[in-house]
This record gives C-alpha cells, sequence and structure tokens, in this order.
C-alpha cells in the first residue's frame, strides 16, 4: 500500500534476473562456495581456524546442548547474516538441500527464542538477569537488527513466514521495552543496525509500529543528557561482566566512536566507527524518505558530502583509522596504514541504495558502483574462500615489522575470530540486483550496469528492461525494451561520472545527451513499444586520477582506472620496489582483456620508467638529477589484488 | 698511560675552546638557560610540568628527608646527566655558584651511598631486596652509567675527585657482583649505557677491571642460555614490584628489543630500541679501539653501514616506529609516525666519535656532523625552555586525530615525565667540543668545522690550532696554526660528504686535493710553522637530496640541504598544505642570511608552483593534467622549526 509521501521517492526494483559477465560468477562464487564456506565456519568445522560456535550457542540456548557462550557478543549476527545471504541467492540458485539446512536454522532459532520473544545467545545464556543493560557495548540490538534483516530477506525470497514471525516477535518485545514512554528504556543502539533493520522490517509488513521505533532509535540518538551516561551509572550498580569497551572507553573518541555525540540532526560531519556511522546514515535516509523528513534528507546530503569529498579512498574504502575503526580528519587518508574495512564499504553501498531513493542523482551511484567493483569485492580471494577485514591501498616491504600496520594483512585470511566482513560482503554480492534499479511512479531509472532482465509495471503494463553488454571491462551497452502495448513512460539511464564522452541512441538514432541530463542522468520519455533498444556508449579510456592536494601522501601520484575499475601495481607483474616506477604524462596505455587471468580481467599494459637505484651506490641520500630506465609495467584490478604471489601492491603509482 | 695498542687508534683531544659563532650560542644557552631550567626542574621548581623529585628521592636516600619515592625506575640517571652537563658547561662558563650548587648535589649523592657503594634511589627507597633482581627492565645499571659518566666529566673540567670516587665505588661494587665467576651474577643491562661509561672510567683512572667489566658486559650479551629468561624464573619466586615491561614484554619485540637476541658479534643489523642500540654500539667501538679487538671493529663497521645506509633519516633521526622506540626493516623511514628520539640522534653522535677513533674515515664524521646540525638540536627550542622528545620530519593537519600520531607534537613541551631527552642534549652541546679533533701519534685530524682553538702537543711540541669561520652558513675555513719552533708532522682536514667542490691552500697555494686525500680526509704532512694557514673553501650551493628508491616514501620527493644543514618549509613562511608545494628541477634558491630570524640563519628563497585546488572544485579525485600556480617558497633549517607559529612542516618536498 503506497501512499502520498511514498510516491514522492524512488522505489527499488528487485524483481530482477541477473545474466551478467561479472556479478554472475561472483553470485555463483557465493552460492557455490561462500555459503557452504561459511556453513562449516559457523558450525566450526574449518580446520585451523578461529572457532566460531555461533550455531552450537543457538542449540545451547534452545536447550539442546551442553557448553557454554563462545564467541564475540555479536556471534549471533554471523548465522543471521548467513541466513540473509542464503535467502538472496536461493532466488538465483535455487537448492533444496540449503534451503531445507536454512529452514532448519531458522526453527533452531525458533526454539532458542524466548516466550516473551527474546533472542540473543549472549545473554539468554551469559546474563540472563543483564538485557538491555549496555546499549553501549554489547550489540544486543545490532544482532536484532541482522535477525530482523534475514527474516525481512528470507520471506522476500521464499514467501516463508517463519523467521519473519521470530523476528517479528522479537522487533514487538523491543517495541514494549524502548520508546518515549516513562515505563521504557529512553536507549539507543551502540552500534546502528536495527534502524535500518525495523525501516525494512516495515517495508515488507506495513506495519507503522517498527518504522515509529526506528524513528525513535534515530531521533533519541546523541541527545543531551546522554543516555551511554545514564547507563553506565546504573550498570555499575549491577554485577555485570566487563565488557570488552570498559578498559580504553571508545578508543579515546568520546561518543563520537557511536555518532552519538549529539543528535543526527546536528551532526555536519561523519565521525567516529565507519560501520556504524553509515549504517546509521543508511537508515537516516530510508527514513527520511519513507518520512518525507526534509531537516533529515538535508542531514544526509551534508554527511553524505562530508564521506565522498573528504573521507573516502578512491576504491570506496572508508575509515582511515585502526583506532577505533574509525574516520579521522579531512583528507587523512593513508594508503599503508588505513583500515577500509570491508564491512565499511558495504555499508555505503546500503547507504548509496538509500540515497538513490531520496534523490536520483549520479553521486550516488557514482559511488554505489565504485564500492562494488572495488572496495567490497577486494574483501574476498576470487574464490571466495579468504577475506580479508582490512583493505590497503598499498602493501609495502615494512609491513612485517611495523607495529602500525599490524592490522593490515597481504594474504587474504581463512576466518576472523570478529567474523562480521565474509558473511556482509557475501549477502551484499547476493543481493546485488537490489541496486540497480529504481521507479518513481512512471519513470525507471537504472543506475548500474548489470546484464540481466528487469520486470516491472508501469502504467498498468508489464515493462521489462533487458542489459546486455561486457561491462565494466567495455562500455557499450545495449538496453532491450519488452511491453505488450505502446505505452509513454521515461527510461532514465546514469551516465557514469567517469565518463566523459556518452553517446545515447535511441533504435540507432542518437539522443541529445546534453539536452536530457538532469543530475547525471539522461532522460527519455517517448512512446515505448516491444522491441525498442537504447544503446549507450560509454568511453572507457585508462584515466589518470589525482587526489586533491589536501589529501598529502597522494600528491605527485596518479591511480589508474577504466571505467567504474580502480587498478593497482603488482610485485609479481613489476618486480620489487614499486615506487620506483614513475609514470609520465606521456605514458600511454594498452588495455587488453586477458581471459585466463585472474577470472577474466582487463589489465592495462604500458611502458614506463623506474628510477635507477644504481646511481645511489650503496648510499640512502644523493644530490643531482635522477637518472631513468625504461621498464614495462602492469596494472591489474584493484579488487583482484593478492590472489597470486605475495608481494607489494601500490595504487597509487608515482608520476 | 699510553700502550701500543692504543697508539694503533686515534684520541679524541679536548683541550678546546670553542669561540664560534653557532655553538658559542648553543652553549651559553644551555649554561644560562638549560642547566638553571633543569635544576629547578629536578627541583620540582617548574610551575605546570610533571614533577621529577629525582633530587628529592636522593634526599629521601639519604635519610635527609621523609616522602616516598617517585618517579620513573631510571629518575636518578637525570640527576646524572645534569651533573656531567653541569661539569662540562663550568669548563667555558666558569660560575661558582653553580659549581656550588653541583658539589652540593655530589655531596649529597655520597650521602645516599650505601657502605658498600650501591647507589640507586629505586632500589633503596622501593625494593633494597631485590637489587640485581631485574636488569632486564630497572635500569639499574643504566644509572650507574650514567653516575659514572657525570663522576668523570665532573673530574675531568673540574679535578675534583669526589664525585670520581662514589662512582668508582659504585664501580667497585658492580665489579664484585657481575663477571664470569660462579660466585658473580652473568648478566647485562637490559638498556646499555654501563659499558660506554665503565671505560670513561677506565679512560680517567687507567683501572684496568672497569674495561674489563664493560668487555665481560658487551661480551656476554645475547649469549644462549638467555640472562633474561634466567632472571625472569628467578625473578617469579620474589615478590618484587611489577615493572613496565611485564605486560606486553619488550613491546613484542623479543630480546631484539634490548639487542640481545644473539651474541654482540653476529649481530649484523641494528634492531630494537634504537637509544640502546647506539649506546651499545659507542661502547664496543670504543673497547674495540682499546682491545685491538678486529672481530668487534667489524661488527661496529657492519652495524654502521647498517644504520647508515638504511636507517637513518636525512637529519640523522633514527628509529622510525614508536613501538619499541626502536628500528624497523631497512629503508622504513615514514616521516609523519616516525620515532627519531632526540636521544637517539645524540646517542648516534657519541657512536659517531668512538667511530672516528677507529678509523679516521669521514663517513663517521660526516654522520656526526649531520646529526648535530640537525636531529639532535631540533629537539629543543631556540631558547632552551622547551624540548622534543620525538623529532617529525612532517607535521600534517591530520596529526591531532591520528592515534598512530599521538607521540608526535606539534609542539615543544616544557618537561617530560620521562626526561631523558633534554639533559641528553644538554650534555652533547656542552661537550661538543670532544667532537672536533682527533690525534693518532703525529697526525691530528680536524672533523669538524667548529670556531676556536685547540691545543695538543705533538712531537714534544705545543701546537694550536685556531679555526676561523662563519660555518655552517659559510664554507669559507681558515685555520691558523700556532707552535713555538718549526716541525714536521701532518695536518687532515675532512672534505665534507656535502661539498663535490673543495678548494684547500697552505698560505695561500692550493693543495691538490684528489692527490692527497683519503677517505675523506686530505692529509697536508709539511713543516709546519708560526703563523702557517690554511684555508679550505668548501662550495656550499643549495642542494636538492633524493633518497633512495627503496625509501618508498621518499620518491618523488626533494629535500633542501646547504652545508651541513637540511632545511623544511613551514606553515607560518609558505602557507597551508605544504604538500601541494613542488619543486620543478628549475627553481633557483638564493640563500640569504637573516640575522633577525630564529636566532640568525641562512634561509633559502624561491620561486616554485603550487598545485592549483580550484581544479577539483568541490571534489576529491578528477583526472586529466594538474594545472599548477606560481608561488614564493621559503625554507629554513630543520633544527629552528616550531619556534614559530603552529602549524605544518615537511623535510621531504614534492619535486
Amino acid at each position: 500500500m503506497k501512499n502520498e509521501v511514498e510516491d514522492a521517492y524512488a522505489q527499488v526494483i528487485k524483481t530482477v534476473v541477473i545474466e551478467d559477465n561479472f556479478w554472475s560468477n561472483f553470485k555463483k562464487v557465493v552460492a557455490e562456495e561462500v555459503i557452504p564456506y561459511q556453513w562449516k565456519a559457523l558450525n566450526d568445522q574449518l580446520l585451523g581456524t578461529e572457532p566460531s560456535h555461533a550455531i552450537e550457542n543457538f542449540r545451547i540456548a534452545a536447550g539442546e546442548s551442553n557448553g557454554t557462550y563462545y564467541g564475540t557478543v555479536f556471534q549471533d549476527s554471523d548465522v543471521a547474516k548467513w541466513l540473509e545471504t542464503v535467502a538472496y541467492s536461493l532466488a538465483d540458485h535455487p537448492n533444496s538441500e540449503l534451503e531445507r539446512k536454512a529452514d532448519e536454522v531458522i526453527s533452531l532459532l525458533g526454539r532458542a527464542q524466548g516466550e516473551d520473544g527474546y533472542l540473543n545467545t549472549y545473554y539468554t545464556l551469559k546474563e540472563p538477569q543483564h538485557r538491555w543493560t549496555n546499549l553501549r557495548d554489547n550489540h544486543e540490538l545490532y544482532c536484532a537488527g541482522h535477525l530482523i534483516e534475514a527474516g525481512v530477506a528470507y520471506f522476500e525470497t521464499t514467501n516463508k513466514r517463519k523467521l519473519l514471525d521470530i523476528v517479528c516477535k522479537f522487533a514487538n518485545l523491543i517495541d514494549s521495552v524502548f520508546g518515549p514512554e516513562p515505563n521504557k528504556i529512553q536507549g539507543y543502539p551502540g552500534h546502528e543496525e536495527i534502524e535500518l533493520a525495523l525501516i525494512r522490517l516495515f517495508d515488507v509488513t506495513r506495519q507503522q509500529r517498527y518504522l515509529q521505533l526506528a524513528q525513535y532509535f534515530i531521533n533519541q540518538r546523541g541527545k543531551n543528557p546522554f543516555y551511554f551516561d545514564d547507563e553506565k551509572e546504573r550498570r555499575a550498580k549491577l554485577d555485570t561482566i566487563p565488557s570488552w569497551n570498559d578498559e580504553h572507553v571508545n578508543f579515546g573518541l568520546g561518543y563520537e566512536y557511536q555518532q552519538a555525540h549529539q543528535p543526527v540532526r546536528e551532526q555536519k560531519s561523519a565521525v567516529g566507527h565507519a560501520v556504524r556511522a553509515v549504517y546509521l546514515y543508511t537508515a537516516m535516509a530510508d527514513l527520511a524518505a519513507k518520512m518525507n523528513d526534509q531537516s533529515l534528507i538535508e542531514t544526509c546530503e551534508v554527511l553524505w558530502d562530508d564521506v565522498t569529498k573528504h573521507k573516502m579512498y578512491i576504491t570506496a574504502g572508508i575509515g582511515s583509522n585502526v583506532n577505533g575503526e574509525s574516520f579521522t580528519s579531512n583528507h587523512d587518508l593513508p594508503n599503508d596504514t588505513m583500515y577500509c574495512e570491508t564491512c565499511a564499504s558495504v555499508g555505503l553501498v546500503f547507504w548509496a541504495n538509500r540515497m538513490l531513493r531520496v534523490d536520483t542523482n549520479s553521486k550516488y551511484a557514482d559511488v554505489l558502483e565504485r564500492a562494488i567493483y572495488n572496495g567490497t569485492i577486494s574483501g574476498m580471494d576470487l574464490d571466495g574462500k579468504k577475506f580479508f577485514y582490512v583493505n590497503p591501498l598499498e602493501v609495502n616491504k615494512y609491513q612485517s615489522k611495523r607495529a602500525d600496520q599490524e592490522h593490515v594483512k597481504s594474504r587474504r585470511q581463512t576466518w576472523f575470530s570478529c567474523a562480521c566482513c565474509p558473511p556482509n560482503l557475501a549477502r551484499m554480492i547476493a543481493s546485488i540486483q537490489q541496486n540497480i534499479y529504481t521507479q518513481q511512479n512512471d519513470t525507471i531509472h537504472t543506475h548500474l550496469y548489470i546484464a540481466g532482465e528487469m520486470t516491472t509495471t508501469v502504467a498498468g503494463q508489464v515493462v521489462t528492461l533487458n542489459q546486455e553488454h561486457h561491462y565494466p571491462w567495455n562500455g557499450q551497452i545495449a538496453v532491450d525494451v519488452k511491453l505488450e502495448q505502446t505505452e509513454v513512460f521515461t527510461l532514465s539511464f546514469r551516465i557514469p561520472g567517469w565518463c566523459s564522452e556518452a553517446v545515447v541512441r535511441v533504435n540507432g538514432k542518437a539522443v541529445d545527451v546534453a539536452a536530457y541530463i538532469r543530475k547525471g542522468y539522461i532522460y527519455i520519455e517517448r512512446e515505448w513499444r516491444l522491441g525498442d533498444r537504447i544503446t549507450l556508449d560509454f568511453a572507457m579510456p585508462v584515466e589518470r586520477v589525482s587526489s586533491h592536494p589536501l589529501v598529502s601522501m597522494n600528491v605527485g601520484k596518479v591511480a589508474l582506472q577504466r571505467g567504474p575499475i580502480v587498478y593497482c601495481l603488482e610485485e609479481t607483474d613489476n618486480g620489487e620496489n614499486l615506487a620506483a616506477i614513475t609514470l609520465s604524462s606521456k605514458v600511454e596505455f594498452t588495455a587488453a582483456y586477458e581471459k585466463e587471468l585472474l577470472g577474466g580481467v582487463v589489465t592495462l599494459n604500458g611502458t614506463a620508467q623506474r628510477i635507477d637505484p644504481k646511481q645511489w651506490q650503496d648510499q640512502l641520500y644523493i644530490t643531482g638529477e635522477l637518472s631513468l630506465v625504461t621498464c614495462k609495467v602492469k596494472a591489474i584490478p584493484y579488487y583482484a589484488w593478492s590472489n597470486r604471489q605475495k608481494g607489494e601492491m601500490i595504487v597509487w603509482i608515482n608520476r
């Protein structure tokens, strides 16, 4: 049931079947490798990795196993994210065996759930008497949020209600516990997540209470007096287990760490833990659109610009500091000590997705695209079995001896004790189709170029769009329109920000792009009929990207980008001491599709120059002009780095 | 009493009176500001700084005051370093009031000393029963070393024996406790220092036992089984106070932290805590020369090359990592997160000083000079009242929000709870004349160009050399020779490594430098007579220095150097965003002496270019060629940075 406010904003079109040379493979890897692999992880069946114990915790909570709780306070969320991934994956990779397993897990969750609806194995098993006493640190509402997201997804793709009912029951309990009424807790989560989940729950149930509870959590956040202060005082009188955050509270960042330092509408700068931040902003944007809340929309826009104009790596990595996994100051984007958690870029995708509902502006889709092709999928090996938590833009020889780079790994790892990233990336890939199209009344917006078929209803008619292309390796896109009867409506297509030369044709006839472009989208309104074909030719030269000079670490350097793909140099292709390679503006690159390399990628190949170390003889410092020697240089897509021999890697190359 | 072995090596000439436009001022600041200021610090008379309590600890130990021990385990060493500084300073700034104070402190030390000679207030007051139970962490022998150095210096400059007697008594006790005999402890200090001090004590007392004890500590170090392992086991059975190093032992660096991971002769790479390392190497070099120990000499040479060819900043800063204040891997020289402790560069000066006794090779004096004009004196404000512990080569806008730069300060501080650096720098300045000349038989080597008069005896005759110049601002040096009768001997002068064009004349007549140069020194043997004048003209153009390309952080950058002085850019002269300034090879600099600026310095002034941020409009990343705008650029000596407005600073400038 749509209402007027919702008509003012775009809706995501979810009926999309992907058949894409790039994403179909990633989805296949998720279906065939990641999901079974993570299932083993959740069940402690992986050798040589940290045990997860996540399923076992639920068994114990259900009274079906002995033993004690094990894992982080948010261990439940790994199961939830796995279920959510399974839900999406079943839509395009039906698998009755997997679905049966998922159903069993859902049953287990039901049996582990309290009669009152409560469902959190950490508190149920470790501190049943201390529910809701440490919202600041203990991820209770965060885990609830992930369970809710799983319930929504499983219902959407399988039409099965069981998990949805479980999470509604839990959400109802939470709604009875939190709120402005004097008998309720006036708190909000330390790690945001439940807000965006409750809005998704509203989307499928249309129950206003979930939307209102999300709104309450968002509006309550950061108000003075601070809830976490009061909570801490109350907790001091209880015999609670010390938390991970008790000692060096919030990493010295104060409540900025949780974006709870001031009311959200007063926040003009993205601060604190990057994943928390973007989860909050995702919910804010979604809520703002649902409520037509202009001040919240403005806040989201200000924060978006702050992140993307001051705090985002070229890979769409965010969170430049390991301390608190946090944002720091504007333009502070170190390449070797950064954090760039996979989850943070995944969260940026979610946020961009919501911003595209608020406003069809290519600045959101450009970042979304930057994230999905670079800083998110870099978090996983091509075979789906190893993962990065942290995504560096430079790996150097010093790494192994530098304490400030201890968190940076040059090889992906099999599993983490804090295993948030692998399932988060998996669910993003499995649901990638939810980012391609939105619809606002009779206009269909195409944000991403991912091949396959989309179906929706426009003016009462079923309309199908089919994308065909070899994106992101090739910028020639064909879109075929199918509908029974002719109908007037509008198709809009994003002209990517990286493209300076776009030719758009309808049935071979050029459209005047400059005349019909609005906020980065070309709008084509006409009487569409079966067999109409739109072609979009996006020129894809190799671009040299320069950072704003306030990003001091990148001055004098360029990054290579072709289409949406950011490139890097690896030692295995270019020899050691990658820093010695210099790319004068004269170096020309040839883009070549290499089918057998890294699952099939376009590489960039050119003749560059290298500073000749010989002239130093055996010294550290010399004076005078430097001599250069000619060398071959080969760049590969950043996301595919560290899939071959171990070694140095750089994104930013000396000019 | 010299022996044959000693004749094979050079001896430091200490009878030097400095009258130098550069160093006389630094010495005056030490005499008039630093010494009184540190006296106040030691007596807790400074407002708004951490109390020292160092003198009070001795009073309590002497039974003349109540109260309890306060401070680090090495608090005594601050008093020792102050006394050592006073000793040197009295030689050129006689001050009876100060000498009286020093004598009183020395009396106090005598009263605090145990009957057996023991003198350490931490153990005497806190754990009298646990002497020598934690050599690894508790700096007991380190403090003894500093006391010994003070005793030696005070005797050398005042001819008073009281402190020398005190420290001899203590050294005798230590000698009775440590050694290879079964009834002695087969240990060695966690923080080296006593080794070099014992050799100095041997120099003035000629007692072999001190030299042998130093040799024992050096040879015993790093042997397997490891002494610190055994000590830890024994300590576990005692009720000792936990140490600062118990929790995260040795910063995860193992015994490399203390250079105790293998016997010193097997050490080929400088590792661990940088100050400890260079103190050890200083002693090793001195011992090697005294003992004509070739394998130890070779080890020193290998370690010297390792440090100066792989691990030394252009400022002579060493120790690039805050974790353990340590060396890391080769070429890892970050400019903004480094450590570069003032004490480490001071220690490098001591080591270079000893290497010059082993071998008259300008590679040692070049580094010594680099250190004294750059990375050491940068540790002090020009007025001698504020100090840096850490000497960054870049201060950027991100600093305040970056946990990995927390240790880096952009302003010097008044005092530290761990106050090792200020008195260490003060004693280096006060004794700077000990680095200018060495003598080996009938050859006098001049290593540094510091104006003033040196007196020594050559072939039975008193010879005086008098340097006159405006070094380091001007490379024209005049050296006048005085002696009663003519005599044949050799004068050697270092041709600085930074100088590519040197003209040397004797009484106006040019000497063929190329013909008479050996290991960077020009040797002039002739019959010298009263009134002979040697002139050395060292061309001093502005040089652009480039780092070896393995130092990845400096590729594409140059540093400016003129003579021995390394330059930097400060925001106050050049505006913000110093990284945007680019120096093409065409930029010419004018060197100008500015008498009123920063106590009188040569500044470098040129016209450079700046990346124009306008072309980014409001974006973080753009493609295409960059436009540049012309700008003035002014560089000041690095050592004088942070004496005006707070702001950015860089040494390495984009090309």
